[in-house]
């Protein structure tokens, strides 16, 4: 495979200047034009061997392009913060946001790929890793961006010649460390390694390119010159597609059938007496708190989830849920519709990046599920878009939980008749009034859709590790304690 | 997740002889439309728990729609035929070609789900396994197809009640064995799987259904429904694109880019004498007569793959090549356009049931690379299709390899002038000028194109466990042994 990136290819200094000159005006076009359509992000990942000019190319491209819209993000070993969140949280946090172009060195391959050179992980731990990668980059794919990849190639004699080269040069000295030469002694390996990695993750989405590294301007003028026939591909097929805009369609109140679901199950009747409610919340609250603080002792992060129909109680079960715990160990997002920059990015960014630190409860008021439930209901999401989010929301979760992350998601149900009583009193109260908006009564008439779309979700999103909970809404009280007690239960059980 | 299948939704016989009615017939027409355009074919996929109705609801379907377009696949153990090839030959062997329905029971989840539950497999071997499939279907779904996947759910008193109906009618006893006793014992764990493997490959083009298994009625026409509503939009789709066809383009010659490529760096002038040949070839051949045998005796299989120009000397080193393995042990597989039977299927298809059998040695001249070179040069395959050809050429190759295949790519290389040469010589003599034709003079425009293609699959697809072996092919005698003496070397390395 690589043997393919050793013929030895040279530009000499004239040619370089001639050519580097066109082509920089030719990028700075494209990444103008798609700076303006603001479609899809660009991510473009630096990979391969040490020595063989990755970052000096990057640095290149920061000259030949506007660095005002590149970002250049270099990862290394993880930080506290970092670590206390699933693995692929910080590729996630520096996205760079449609119509921008992210450089990437030492990204996500990184870890899979010393991690098999040095034999921390087998062959199938390996593919594990590089599944995970994949899925990413799918994730991101089918959301529209350009992912392009690169290997930069030495042989391992020009390896060895180029470190020593660096070594012996007083200013570039500093970059050649004894890891370099560590990974030098294991060139083989290393190369072993990488043939696997590019052909399992060479996904016609998301490209490698091999890039022969020995000579500078030969290398820079093929990066360029790639980035800029895929960039200009892409920007086509968008602007394209700019033109035809396939929206999605609000859903017809008159076409839902109305089906059977899982709510159907659900006792609404249940209740629990006012005299005994005080009191248990008392002690559950109590008791929540105390486990609330062993969990921040330990690090043992929460995310709690509440979905279900308008009215249905969500923020009141909320407020009780948090009240015992140590206003700094948690906070509550309420999602309304997406800003700006939230809008420029993958729908899932915004969850990301408020997963919780170490020892942390977030409480999500709405959620994730908004892309199946109000925006396949409105016809925000195409239907493709939120046929593929269940897969998408799974591999999310799985991430979480496999973070050891404490995952409950809350539907909160109430009758068709509760709601409408709730909305009347809402309308009368002088301190509820706000909370009822036009866009209730729409929903409402939605009533049926979303039962079967919360259907659906319960469906494929309700797994062993990532359970959703049926709370029988139309009593405040119960609901109120099913949810403190759950967590309860979930706590316990974690904290041993 | 599977709770939602526990609705008890049932279906009145009235009701049902009304609504299958009505399906059926439009089941039909959809069927017929698919069969006329002939653009993609079907694949339904039957799991879930044991008798969950998965084989009643085939049954139906089989009555319901023209059994003649039908075929339905159940798989039991590997037999030994499909057990000297690797995992997946059975399923691509049995693809239903386009515009056809493949039924399948047992099919491709079932001994990974198994192997699960009995702990046979750990939690990475499982997702291992289920990867492997999802590069299976991605591979099918990007041919256009339409995967389609039927999870029968049953709770778990539910099976055992019809365990225990099936085992008291004497005309239906005989399909309760220990084995779905036993896995009925392991439910739990068998749910827990599922529910893994159900999140893991429900992938936008390949969407798993779960079905409520207990009221037949019902789970004939939800199964019915859904496969009508999804194969009606996958048809339009389709039927939309080929009123519109994206095709691929003919190379123009004038706009092929003369880079350097790996053959560059072979030596063509590179010989052997006519006096050492005859001796050489003898001895080489006699030793790799014996291995042949060692190798058939020990089931070592073979592949052997000849690429690279017109007039290389493919045909010569081939006939040099088998002269001394057993003729019952190899066949010679030549490849000119698909037949007519091979354009109904992926283009991966006729390569896959031409893979060995135990012990034996398939040659092909010209190969799955014709993706890559002759599709590509003459647009026969879209720029899509081609570029993602690597990764699935990768990947099956890998199944290959992993099967313990020894796989051995050997690009046969001349220079310009020798096959202008070759021709001409050709062209004159009276028992080779069938060997030459039109498309032979047309390609040779396309010269310096198939080159950059060359490198390009080398680049690409020459792996440590798969490499390309290039051959300078100017001097017969020498590309000829060369091509027996890295067979040679191989076997013996292989046999110890």
């Amino acid at each position: 495979m690589f043997d393919a990136a050793e013929l030895g290819q040279v530009v000499g200094d004239d040619e370089f200047k001639e050519r580097a000159r066109e082509l920089r005006s030719r990028l700075l076009i494209l990444q103008y034009r798609s700076l303006d359509l603001a479609r899809f992000p660009v991510l473009i990942d630096f990979a391969g061997v040490e020595g063989a000019g990755k970052g000096t190319t990057i640095n290149m491209l920061n000259t030949w392009m506007d660095p005002r819209f590149l970002r250049t993000t270099g990862y290394q070993a993880l930080t506290e913060v970092e670590r206390a969140r699933p693995r692929f949280w910080r590729y996630w946090r520096d996205m760079p946001p449609k119509g921008r172009i992210g450089l990437i060195l030492s990204g996500r391959y990184s870890r899979p790929l010393l991690g098999r050179v040095y034999d921390e992980f087998d062959e199938l731990e390996f593919d594990s890793r590089l599944s995970e990668i994949i899925r990413f980059e799918n994730a991101l794919v089918d959301d529209g961006a350009l992912v392009l990849k690169f290997w930069m190639h030495l042989s391992k004699s020009q390896q060895k010649k180029r470190l020593e080269e660096l070594s012996a040069d007083p200013m570039l000295s500093y970059r050649v460390t004894d890891f370099d030469w560590n990974n030098h002694d294991h060139y083989d390996d290393f190369v072993a390694a990488a043939e696997h990695l590019v052909t399992r993750t060479n996904r016609a989405g998301a490209p490698w390119n091999i890039i022969e590294g020995t000579d500078e301007n030969y290398r820079h003028l093929r990066v360029g010159e790639i980035i800029e026939a895929e960039l200009s591909r892409h920007l086509e097929a968008h602007e394209r597609a700019a033109k035809n805009p396939v929206g999605g369609t609000r859903v017809d109140p008159n076409d839902v059938q109305n089906g059977p679901t899982v709510f159907d199950s659900l006792d609404l009747s249940k209740k629990v007496p006012k005299s005994d409610y005080r009191e248990r919340l008392k002690t559950r609250q109590a008791r929540l708190g105390e486990l609330g603080r062993r969990a921040f002792q330990q690090d043992i992060s929460s995310v709690l989830v509440f979905e279900g129909p308008d009215a249905g109680g969500k923020g009141g079960a909320i407020r009780r849920t948090v009240w015992s715990l140590d206003a700094r160990s948690y906070r509550v997002h309420q999602f309304a519709a997406p800003t700006e920059e939230e809008r420029a990015q993958h729908y899932l960014w915004r969850f990301w990046r408020r997963l919780p630190r170490a020892g942390h409860v977030s409480v999500f008021d709405r959620s994730w599920y908004g892309r199946v439930l109000v925006e396949r209901a409105e016809g925000f999401a195409t239907e493709g878009e939120w046929r593929r989010a269940y897969n998408e929301i799974n591999d999310f979760e799985n991430q979480i939980v496999d973070h050891g992350v404490l995952l409950l998601k809350f539907w909160m149900h109430i009758g068709e008749d509760e709601q409408l009583k709730r909305f009347n009193k809402r309308e009368k109260s002088p301190y509820k009034h706000w909370k009822l908006t036009d866009e209730d009564w729409r929903n409402r008439e939605l009533w049926d859709a979303y039962l079967q779309f919360g259907h659906d979700l319960v469906q494929f999103t309700s797994t062993k590790k990532a359970p959703w909970i049926l709370v029988e809404g139309n009593n405040k009280p119960h609901a109120r304690l099913k949810v403190i007690e759950t967590f309860i239960d979930h706590l316990e059980e974690r904290l041993g």
